[in-house]
C-alpha cells in the first residue's frame, strides 16, 4: 500500500463503493472494497483491496483492514487495530442458512443469533487467523497468521494455532517480549488482572 | 446482510456479474460477486459479495454464501446448506500449475484431476473452515470456523481442528447437541449408520 | 478456468485492473482482480478472481494464482508455482497498524518491517494455507490445504497442519512419493542437501 497524505478528506477508489456517510478524514478505501451504509469508520484508517464493512461494524481510528477483510454487523475494532490479509471475523456461533425450514425462526430477531465481538485498542489479528464470535481481544494482543480464537484474549497476549492457546507476550511496537520487556524498544510490562500492563 | 424480499426474480448488484442463466427465484447476488455460465443455481439463495460460482457448481435452494467464498467445478452444495465467510473449497487432490512441463499431461483431461465434494442438505461449513475435495459431508453437520477437514463427515456431525475431528453432534438448528437431545429447540436423535437422525 | 490459447498477448478481464505494464505473453487475469504498477508477472500466468498483485511483488512464468489470493511486496513466486485459492501470504512478522503512535516510527523504513518470501520454482501452496514472511519454500514442495507454514520448508517436502510439519514427499506432478518413488509417474527420488532431487 502507498501511503497517501494523511488529515485529508476520505479517499475512495473509484472501483470501490462506499454508501456510508461516517467516514474520517484520512481514510483511505481500495479497489473493489465495499462499505455499507450504516457502518461507522474513523480517522486515517486503510480499508484495503476486496474488504467488506458491513452495516452495523465500528471500526475506529488509525485502523489497518488488510485486503478481503469482511467487518460484520456485531464487530467492533478499536482504535490502532491490525487485521491481516484473509482474517475472518462471525458473527453466529451456531450459523445455518436463514432461510432454511429448520432454522428461519432464529433468523427472524437478530438478538437470536448475533454474537458481538470487540477487539481492543492497537491489537494485532494476523493474516488468515479466524476469530469466533462472543469474544473480546485484549489491548495489543497479538493473534498469529492462521490461528483460530475461540476464546476471551488477555491484553497483550500472544496467541497461537488451532484452537489459540497463550505462547507469550507482545510488546505495543509487535515484537514479542522476552521477560517482560521488548528488546527492540525497552518498554517493560507487569502482570495484571487484564492480562498485561506497561509499566515503564 | 439485508432481507429482501423471497419469491420475486432473481437480484443482481450492479456490480455483480451475472453470466449464469439458471438462477432461482427470489435468490441475490451482491457485489462484485462473479456467477460464471454452466453453474446452476436454486431459489431464495444468497450469495455474498465478492463470491465466484465456477461453470460445473450446482446450488441448491435457500443456501447461503458468504463473502468471498469460490465454489468450484465439481462442488454440489444442496438445499439449506450454509457457508460461511472465506470458506475454501478446492477440486483437485494434488494441485499443480496445470501449464508447467512437469503436470500439464494430467491436466489434459478433467477426469485426471478434478476430484467433487458434496455437501448434503443443511450442512453448516464454519467461518475460514477448508474442505479438502473428494469427500462428502453429511446432513446438518456444522463443521467449525477453522476447521480443515480432509475426510467425509457425518450426518450431524460437529468438527473442530487441523485436521478436522468429531466433537460431538449438531442439531438442524445448529446448537451442539447434549445427551442427543437439542436444549434450545427439544429435538432428539439417535445414531444410525449415517450419523445420527431426528427421532422426534 | 477455461484454457484461452497461450503465446498471446495477456488478456485482462473488463472488469479488472491492470496497471502493471510487466505483464508476459499468454498471461490471463481474470474478473475483479488488480494487479499494481511495479510489480512483474511471466508469461502463461493465470491470476484469479478477486485475486491482488503488489507492487513489488515478482512472479515467473507458467504460474497459477487462484481466487482471492494476495502477492504482496517482498513475495517471489518462481516458475510453474500453483497456488490454491485464499492462500495467505505475509510481508510483515510483527504487524501493528502503520498509522498507530506505538508502531509509527517502525513503519517509516520498508528495511524496518518487511520480510521477503520465495516460493521455488514448482511448489504448490494448498488452498486456504498460510504462509509466514522471512522463509523460503523449496522447488515442488506441497503445502497442504489450511496447512500454516512458520519456517523453511524443503525440495519436494510434503506439509501438514498448524504450524506445518512434513509429513512425507511430493513428486514434481503432485502425488505422494512412496519408498521415494511416484506410483503415478515412476520418477524415482533421492534425499540431498536441499531435501530431495530427482534421480531419473
Amino acid at each position: 500500500m502507498n501511503s497517501a497524505s494523511i488529515d485529508s478528506k476520505p479517499f475512495v477508489h473509484p472501483s470501490a463503493i462506499c454508501e456510508c456517510e461516517s467516514v474520517g478524514e484520512g481514510t483511505r478505501i481500495w479497489a473493489f472494497a465495499h462499505v455499507m451504509c450504516g457502518s461507522v469508520i474513523g480517522r486515517d484508517c486503510n480499508v484495503g483491496d476486496h474488504a467488506f464493512i458491513e452495516s452495523g461494524a465500528r471500526v475506529g481510528d488509525r485502523v489497518t483492514i488488510k485486503n478481503g477483510v469482511a467487518i460484520w454487523n456485531g464487530v467492533t475494532l478499536e482504535d490502532d487495530v491490525f487485521v491481516g490479509p484473509l482474517a475472518v471475523f462471525t458473527n453466529d456461533r451456531h450459523p445455518r442458512s436463514p432461510r432454511s425450514l429448520h432454522a428461519r425462526d432464529r433468523y427472524a430477531h437478530v438478538e437470536n443469533w448475533l454474537s458481538p465481538t470487540t477487539v481492543k485498542q492497537g491489537a494485532s489479528i494476523g493474516a488468515g487467523a479466524v476469530i469466533l464470535c462472543g469474544i473480546t481481544i485484549g489491548r495489543f494482543a497479538m493473534i498469529a497468521a492462521g490461528a483460530v480464537v475461540t476464546r476471551d484474549v488477555s491484553d497483550h497476549a500472544l496467541m497461537l494455532d488451532n484452537p489459540a492457546r497463550q505462547h507469550g507476550w507482545a510488546c505495543v511496537c509487535g515484537k514479542a517480549l522476552k521477560i517482560l520487556a521488548c528488546e527492540s524498544c525497552n518498554r517493560r510490562y507487569a502482570e495484571c488482572a487484564s492480562g498485561l500492563k506497561l509499566i515503564n
